[in-house]
């Protein structure tokens, strides 16, 4: 009566599937109509928060594993914000890096304590146990792949 | 000493996005490298592939959560391709159905056993009782959302 391995396995995929993308959704759909701003730029704003001395834009391109015009795009549009500002790098005269400024690292630490609350609530039903049981599991599942919301 | 729920409810969330758009990103480079194809399409085929008396447009699209003007598209490139085709909506002249075609079918029924393989290939750390144990916790977790790989 046992199905096969494959079919369990592919069977947690498809919920795994259903799960990120409808949580990433509502996270979506809560940052536009909430907080007037997108996923993309979410991340990239976390990523400079996480380096205080900033990022060049291939550094943060690798992070987020996003293509170059698309994190620039971002950035830019940040800096008209007053969020983000370009900084020289000493040693070479074209490249730049990017870092928060003092109102981008307001702006995030607002939305990350309104995100972190909002993914307390989406996953409600997972108690601290399940919780520690569910990431230790996929940390030994899979691929060390990874990739930000950006695309 | 112990974290805040919501605390260990991010880190499972982050977790998640890591390990789902890992797999993701392999299954693309996968479909697009051994198969010369994308995820939208392998979606549409899927979907396609469930419905065999055909599915219109806006049922693709809702079902995938993909705008009108992609699945039409999409289906297009099939129908090109003799995998899909375009039949008639009795009783409304301007809807038509999409379904598969003998060629469409075979096609995909190769695409889902390559699928299945390659899933079960990046979850092989993941035993049955994990598997079984994780769909449970994520039918229990959250959002009823969901959403297919096509933007």
């Amino acid at each position: 009566m046992s199905e096969p391995l494959s079919k369990t396995r592919l069977r947690l995929w498809l919920r795994l599937l259903k799960t990120t993308h409808g949580i990433e959704a509502e996270l979506r759909r809560r940052l536009r109509e909430r907080h007037g701003t997108t996923l993309p730029r979410f991340d990239v704003l976390a990523a400079l928060a996480r380096f205080p001395d900033g990022l060049r834009m291939s550094e943060l391109s690798d992070l987020l594993r996003v293509s170059n015009g698309n994190v620039t795009g971002i950035v830019d549009r940040l800096s008209e914000d007053g969020l983000a500002e370009r900084i020289a790098v000493p040693g070479d005269r074209r490249a730049t890096r990017a870092r928060l400024t003092e109102a981008g690292r307001a702006a995030f630490a607002d939305l990350a304590a309104a995100h972190e609350a909002w993914i307390d609530e989406l996953l409600e039903g997972v108690d601290a146990d399940a919780a520690e049981a569910m990431t230790r599991l996929l940390k030994g599942a899979a691929t060390q792949g990874g990739r930000a919301h950006a695309q």
